[in-house]
């Protein structure tokens, strides 16, 4: 492990202007750990965009192969950090060590992924419609399309994937892919994890001639807002609460210049239980779903938080399994006192609403998150009561019985947008049910069916995104390879000569990428 | 023709349930039109947004062919709208017969060019991961992912291109194309165009039995403040001013649920004129130049509003050559008296200005737009001066000229964003100044060489947007294919069967789309 200065990290040098102090704790213990960081100043956080912004321009120019071959690089980096740096990990974040190493293997499979995307060429989304010099009644030009950054990203980092969607997490692979210079906005719930991954990331960006800039780091409460209203700043990405979210959209939207954000931020990610898996599994349900809700204490973005079934003497017994079930499970630490609070005060709410009986949990105290199950009267869903809609983070579902179909229907209609939403069914219940998958599809990024939310894969395919509250913005992920689309815009070329165009869009397609040219997609020189 | 009966078309019927009584007037003559229209009133306004989001489910899921279909019945109607609708639009517009006719064309052309987006299946962007059950430590679940319509989408016409960017325009083309219902508010310069064309397309509609209410219409003033913050609504196009497009962009922002505001705004579309295409074609260039400028007079977003040359005897004559041309153009009737005025505040402007020269041009009175020539001092570009930012819609152009090449560098990013930028140049002058295009690049969304601005060809290729203010979002385009992509948002499959599975991911691939599966581009059947 390298030493831990807990200086800012600016255009490639460390950089402590500041005199505000902080200091990670010990998750399970509260102990104060000794690295003290220095809060980054606002003529600190302006260097860290300029600096970012004076990176911009070379970084963009430089060839696919070489953003991947520095993604490479910090991919293997992240597999070099060892015992010492989990242990590290583990005790800023009280998660444990086989989470952290899968988690660090996540993050480098995350950085390799988006170097594929960077060979494979699509991102370029490449367009040439060659010209028609003989066209009446005007002839038309030649005109070839591709992708480019947007520019500096600013990314947050979450609380609860330290690294996955920290430092040198997805939004950070996705920006550095797309050619998108980063400032990372450090969590302060594991800000000397954030400095391990960042120097890991530095040693990466040195080893690979990366232009100094393309990657900086703040430490800081608070500092997050100059960064958002720095005019060099393109984009934002962030992962965390929907008020925290919310606000950095709002703050986006009023610049000057309107950029946009990606605020990955509430979701309640529904199951519905149907009747005849119920029938034939309810005890393997229960025990899965059960799993889901307090895997990892509940801190998940995708933790089912509602669960909804039609009432019957099935649904009762199943119930009666759950509540059994998770008044069972153990407490567990939380990721730091800031989320035990929240974890307090969302559960107090539940306990409080009249509409909502508590079935199962020992009362929340102590150091420690209790899992908790409610039930709540159905006419909360159709009412649109906002208890509801709101995540409550941590290892707590509330379950739901309607009276029949046409209820269910109603009350999925009255949900906001979420991330995900399951069905666990039979195939009968699948042919029965048949309206679930379209309105769903209208309320979520993912619809899973006989599986659980929890658990994101890394691929294509994933979206991690959906409607609001869910994200800010419903176009776009932050899991998996479509999320680098998030970060780019089109430019296209009117009657450029071969030579001046972009690789992607010379005519002898030297990179061999796929192109649609008038019309068809071909990987032919022209 | 059909009649222009002035109502409101709501969920495939007209409403006229207020009382106030707009007129669009004679452009040449300022005489009121016999026709009155009915300004919506808040609750017609609702219940257009409403029926749009009835025929979402429907309309979002019927088969891309059946939604092609639709646009091409709407362009087989728009073409056969005759003699007298030209007329009429003519007459509303102040635009010459020729120019209608060919808008037309285009109109129409473009619908067909979506319907042959939706039979070509990229706009689904299907990916498809599939199931490794042997993977370690964890299976990977059989992962699929395609792209549905956002919602129901505002549309606000523009007021420069009656028929283009208006009810049946570009933004509705490509919203109904993602399987998004529209409501379109008529721009007040021309309500019965608006109308002409809406029939046009509710008989397509009718004819292919789409939903009714996948598309609406409404008249009036202030009534698009109440669509935008309609919460059924998902997503806005818009074509027009700066101050106009933020005010929606900020509406959209400050929702319960904020919405993407696609919004092409202000663009004075810098061109270039470098040394050694003034020594070998000078001439050419300012009589190019000028009629680029005159164009229409002057009413496009892609006007040449700034022109750049080096100090030197040759852009001395340029400039008379350029002053003597436009000197020598006739005045034009503009598109309605709001314009005129514009664009008379706009000359106001650069004449007070004690930096700009005013090189040619008749006083501007009267009921038509002179053409003007005005010379600005470098400085204004460097200091970031408004009065060189903000377009002045109209057949004005401002010519600058700078000291040297790095003089040249550092005016061009002193430029906000901009739909265009224009290089006139030969061989040798490209080479010379190769920095222009990665920092032009940067500024805009479509970079010409030795060509002119105006004249936005409609193909895949095409980019008609760029960073603001020339749009609130770069990431999209308002012409060209790509334009539907703002529109539509990713949704993943997890661990369905195929018979569950939308068409475009099914298994043996029933529309011969082309997929990614397992990161490779494939048509195959799985």
């Amino acid at each position: 492990m390298t030493k831990i200065l807990g200086h800012n990290y600016i255009g490639g040098r460390r950089s402590a202007a500041g005199n505000v102090e902080l200091y990670s704790v010990d998750a399970s213990t509260g102990e104060q750990l000794p690295h003290a960081f220095i809060q980054a100043t606002q003529a600190e956080v302006d260097a860290a965009a300029q600096a970012a912004a004076a990176a911009y321009p070379t970084y963009r120019s430089l060839s696919a192969e070489r953003r991947a071959q520095f993604l490479d690089a910090i991919a293997d980096e992240l597999d070099a950090l060892g015992d010492d740096f989990v242990a590290l990990v583990c005790r800023e974040t009280a998660l444990p060590a086989a989470r952290i190493q899968g988690e660090r293997g996540r993050t480098s499979g995350q950085m390799r992924l988006f170097a594929k995307v960077l060979r494979r060429g699509d991102f370029y989304g490449a367009r040439i419609d060659l010209p028609l010099p003989d066209r009446q009644p005007l002839p038309r030009p030649d005109l070839r399309q591709y992708r480019i950054g947007l520019g500096p990203v600013a990314v947050f980092g979450a609380s609860n994937f330290p690294l996955a969607f920290s430092t040198a997490g997805g939004d950070t692979a996705a920006a550095l892919a797309a050619g998108c210079p980063v400032v990372f906005k450090a969590h302060s719930g594991h800000m000397a994890t954030a400095e391990q991954v960042a120097d890991a990331l530095i040693r990466a960006a040195e080893k690979t001639a990366m232009p100094a800039g393309v990657f900086n780091m703040i430490y800081g409460g608070g500092v997050g807002e100059w960064l958002v209203k720095h005019p060099a700043i393109q984009a934002v990405g962030f992962t965390g609460s929907l008020k925290g979210g919310r606000a950095l959209c709002d703050m986006a939207a009023a610049r000057p210049q309107p950029i946009p954000v990606f605020a990955e931020m509430s979701s309640i990610n529904p199951v519905i239980v149907l009747p005849q898996a119920l029938a034939v599994r309810a005890e393997t349900v229960a025990r899965d779903l059960t799993a889901s809700v307090v895997q990892g204490c509940g801190q998940f973005c995708t933790n089912p938080g509602l669960v909804i079934g039609i009432r019957s003497p099935q649904f009762t017994a199943f119930v009666e399994q759950v509540a059994a079930l998770i008044g069972d499970q153990p407490a567990q630490t939380m990721l730091n006192a800031g989320t035990l609070g929240s974890y307090g005060s969302g559960v107090q709410k539940l306990l409080a609403h009249p509409g909502i009986e508590h079935l199962a949990g020992s009362p929340q105290q102590g150091n420690q998150a209790q899992p908790q199950l409610f039930k709540a009267d159905v006419s909360l869903l159709l009412n649109g009561d906002e208890v509801l809609q709101e995540e409550v983070f941590g290892p707590t579902t509330v379950l739901v019985e309607v009276a029949d179909q046409a209820q269910l229907s109603a009350a999925l209609h009255g949900l906001h947008g979420q991330l995900t939403a399951t069905i666990i069914g039979e195939p009968v219940d699948f042919e029965q049910f048949a309206e679930l998958t379209p309105l769903l599809e209208q309320k979520v990024g993912r619809i899973l069916l006989n599986g659980y939310p929890t658990g994101v894969e890394v691929c294509d395919s994933m979206v991690h995104g959906g409607p609001y509250p869910a994200t800010s913005d419903a176009r776009g992920t932050s899991v998996g390879t479509l999320a680098i689309d998030r970060f780019l815009r089109p430019v296209c070329f009117q009657n450029y000569p071969d030579n001046l165009l972009p690789e992607p869009l010379k005519n002898a397609n030297p990179l061999r990428i796929q192109r649609l040219v008038d019309g068809k997609p071909s990987r032919e020189a022209l």
